[in-house]
């Protein structure tokens, strides 16, 4: 699809799934990595462009780029003096008048990978971080003063190079650690952070299309992909969940936006991986960015429109950059979770987890070619999308069980594989798979209206609904019943059902507090024969809509509840369609009765004969 | 994630999709083809098992078994001979008891490479398919009696063996075509068929997982991916629909049930692609089978939990075959459309196709690396999967139009591309993107409602939910309202508005006719200030609900249906989320202004204030 040659610094798992993504354009690829790096394995086609050696190597860089017309990184920790020669010999890919050969700029990287350098720059440009400061000194009290500056303990004493994966982060708590974390980094040149509170850990994916662009154009220059939600264990990228659980949509979307400012302030192009806080208050803080894809959009491949790595790919290609439209990083499916895979005790121990989510219909496998495993070493993903996260986090949680007894066992190589699976189980045992999610809510002002809804419950028991029952009264617990309509959206319900009587308040009153749609179910309370409920219910003012059903006719209540979940669930249509088909039935089964017996000898057969008109 | 390695006959498109699936396992794929082929484009690691050279010679194909634990296909033109003497030398997988290691098994690609076979072995096995004869004859009169015998002109004339996509296959309409089919297929065995006139194409891909399956075990030992309707264009084919349109359910998993059992007749494990006509008359027969993946079965790369590629390799794999549950071959989307793209007139005629996909949000390109377009050529293909066949077919719209254009210039080498997007140009203009199907209806017993109906219209035409608005009465025109209703959920549509005035029957009876959620908006009509048309639709029978709202209030019938299909379209619910805000704004500027001006002064503003309550 594009006749250059992509040069990659760095063959790992995220240029192993750079490779893949490319083999689908037709677009060639080599790599400067080891003779067996996963993103070589995959990859004959580009053979005679490929170089074995170091992406920290100049010499290794310099021979790579004498192969490939365009020189991007798949790891941020390369040699950028060498980068910066090359764009001094020969700024620009051969047959385009400005297109730089070196995307994202060797300048992006450089200051990225000095972590306290990112920092003043993204604070230069008013993007909101943890305040920091360098640290020039090794002294114990000098470092005590720095964290006065900084507002006092506890604050994070940080490598500013080398530092991935956590490592290079040493959190000061108290005065006595102090000197074991100065101890603890002492080869390096650090730098000091304020403590940022944070009550979750956010990543945003952002690929940026234009070379340069002023703060301002971060609209045109910019796609964000979905804000995803990113779990940590031993500083390692556990879990994400997309989108993040429990953070309103107004939050994401100023995550996209601060991550899309803060990539439009990098020079070049291509997907950037921007780590946030979510601070207690809903405020955002950029903890990170990293010049490449990364590991929390893997989930990108299956859940977007446009995976992060063919987004890479485009974004640096001269001829393919503005191919890239709104609309291609949106999600193309409800939810998605990724579990990375990481090296047990045995060679093999990572194996379990690939092997049981085999057996888990919709979960994808991703194995990188590491050959053996080792403890904590990265050696796979899964990722699994769905219709809603409650799905989803089912058919995960066995697979997370088997990654937290791989996780107990990893540091003694004593530990069998049966040793996991054993602890596996018990762990299960303990923690089993969580219930659905409801996705119907029944509710009721007062325990006396559960009579009247009895018909419909029994026969909502029959559906293929998760659903809940339960008590809340506009009048007696005004403020418990408008929270749960607020709730009710991110809940998931997709439909609540709701009964009263008499002055019945409660399904205008909820329907007042959420888009979710509310049926009204008139209860016969003490007099006018449920006609006052029926008119309490019916009669709302415009704007807030009840779905209204007739006086204490909770069957059809909960069947128009049902109707209402099957226009997205298949299998809750299918069954009110056999539902429909079966009251046909049984009323032409009546009919033929009645004429053969003859209406003088015809007997109603008993009230236990179901779902029959009445 | 399997240690055996895998050798596969055959490395076109097929194969390599079947490879990309394979490193995402880690399982060791070697290929025989040549050296250039794609599967070995993209598969470095197995570069010391390929075997150059063609799997249509023994020396060849054993020289891959002899590197190879498991032998597979991806085409069914390979010399079955050698397999055969491959089984008897070593009939299985090395450390397996009784796994075969050629699966499936030599045998059925025997039977099915030669068509008549294939047709007598279904027969036998009492699978429907078209009645066919061998042509023993090479005279017009034999062939005549036989078409005699098969009830008569028009039948197909075909080549046993040596034919795919279409070649080899001659229709014989009238007499006078007897000749010249004879002469034009004369170089092979031949047999004649019924002619099957059926009203579109289906097809299922089946995965087998247990070697052997008596016919009644269908339902253990096989899985089938969801039917797709296939679309053939110069006998090749050019897209799939999934779900296929305007098929009902009811004959989708009889498709299904027929394919599985086609499917368990044979020997071995693995993909099967079923190919099956659907007749006028809703009967299914089985056109023909592929022992291996299949193009009609592409679209399950991005749609389904597990891709037909995937399913092959571990359907063949001893240690893996058991791992395919049901439910992995269901749909992970709505639906999904795929577009073959074939080579043009120009050597990068195809290209055209593949950037134009770039720039729709969720169509995925897949090139094959087979670098310079020959006209007819398979190049790549396009998958686009969304939440419905309507949002897919906006987008594959401009994309099937260049494909057409390709069609129309491709027999000259001196038409040039620009020919080409000239004529996609103009075929567009002809025929624009189809508008967005409609997800609401809105319907009226007669034009005299519309005026109740207009404050609800004109609100939701500030929405972002394509509607249809029409007439239906259900006493004018009874068949016609009933028609409609039984249509609802088939056309797409996630909620029905219905307006009715007095004795008010057109929300019920259309309720009656679908399990698609029904809103009925009581009209007043001339006596009784619309109660009668309240009572007329909110007291249902037991078991159809309608969903009532206020007496004229149209304003909620369309906000209620809005709240329905923001169930599961998250734009629309958002828009409710900001209407709601708005009207609490709306309501808190009306109270301080009322407590400003006072009283006494207060002045409602002019009719023109949006939304706000009555």
């Amino acid at each position: 699809m594009d006749s250059r040659t992509i040069g990659v610094l760095g063959g790992g798992q995220l240029g192993r799934m750079l490779v893949e993504a490319a083999h689908r354009l037709n677009i060639r690829v080599a790599i400067l990595d080891t003779e067996t790096a996963p993103a070589k394995q995959i990859n004959q086609i580009a053979n005679s462009s490929h170089v074995t050696g170091s992406f920290a190597k100049s010499a290794d860089v310099r021979q790579l780029a004498s192969k490939a017309d365009i020189l991007t990184y798949e790891i941020e920790h390369v040699d950028t003096k060498v980068l910066e020669e090359l764009e001094a010999e020969s700024p620009f890919v051969a047959d385009s008048q400005s297109w730089h050969r070196i995307q994202p700029s060797w300048q992006t990287v450089r200051t990225i990978q000095d972590k306290y350098a990112q920092k003043q720059h993204l604070a230069k440009h008013g993007i909101p971080t943890a305040d920091s400061k360098g640290v020039g000194t090794s002294s114990p009290q000098g470092l005590k003063e720095i964290a006065l500056e900084l507002g006092g303990l506890p604050i994070m004493l940080k490598a500013r190079t080398q530092a991935y994966d956590g490592r290079g982060n040493y959190p000061i708590m108290k005065v006595e650690d102090i000197e074991p974390a100065l101890k603890s980094l002492s080869d390096r040149p650090l730098y000091a952070e304020r403590w940022a509170p944070f009550k979750k850990e956010l990543a945003v994916m952002v690929v940026k299309t234009a070379q340069e662009a002023s703060g301002d154009q971060y609209e045109q220059s910019t796609l964000a992909f979905p804000v995803t939600e990113t779990v940590h264990e031993d500083s390692i990228c556990k879990l994400t969940y997309t989108p993040p659980r429990e953070v309103p949509s107004k939050v994401q979307r100023q995550a996209q936006d601060l991550a899309r400012k803060a990539v439009s302030t990098f020079q070049g192009t291509g997907v950037f991986g921007v780590e946030l806080f979510l601070l207690e208050d809903d405020t955002l803080l950029i903890n990170e960015i990293a010049p490449r894809p990364h590991n929390s959009g893997h989930y990108t491949i299956e859940a977007c429109h446009m995976s992060q790595y063919e987004a890479h790919l485009r974004a640096i290609s001269p001829d393919l950059s503005s191919t890239i439209t709104p609309g291609s990083t949106d999600l193309a499916v409800n939810a998605a979770v990724m579990l990375n895979i990481l090296g047990g005790p045995q060679p093999d121990s990572h194996l379990l987890v690939a092997r049981s989510a085999l057996k888990i219909p919709g979960a994808k496998v991703h194995l990188y070619g590491k050959g053996d495993g080792r403890p904590g070493r990265k050696m796979g993903h899964i990722t699994i999308v769905g219709k809603s996260m409650s799905e989803i986090e089912q058919k995960i949680h066995p697979l997370i069980i088997l990654v937290d007894s791989i996780r107990a066992h990893k540091d003694s190589a004593k530990n069998s594989n049966e040793d996991i699976s054993a602890t596996a189980t018990e762990l299960l045992k303990r923690n089993p798979i969580p219930p659905a999610k409801p996705l119907l809510a029944v509710v009721m002002g007062s325990d006396t209206d559960l009579a009247t809804l009895r018909p419909g419950l029994e026969l909502l028991d029959k559906m293929p609904i998760p659903y809940l029952v339960t008590i809340t009264s506009a009048h007696r617990t005004p403020q418990h019943m408008l929270n749960f309509g607020k709730a009710a959206a991110s809940r998931g319900f997709k439909a609540i059902v709701a009964a009263a009587g008499g002055a019945a308040h409660l399904p205008g009153m909820m329907a007042s507090e959420t888009t979710v749609p509310v049926v009204g179910c008139p209860v016969k309370a003490s007099s006018m024969d449920g006609l006052d409920s029926l008119f309490a219910i019916v009669q709302m003012p415009r704007g807030i809509p009840v779905a209204t059903v007739g006086i204490a006719n909770s069957t059809n209540a909960i069947l128009l509840a049902a109707r209402i979940i099957g226009t997205s669930e298949p299998a809750v249509q299918e069954w009110l369609s056999a539902h429909l088909q079966q009251m046909d039935d049984e009323n032409m089964a009546k009919a033929a009765r009645l004429e053969g017996e003859g209406w003088r000898d015809y007997k109603k057969l008993d009230q236990a004969m179901p779902l029959s008109f009445k």
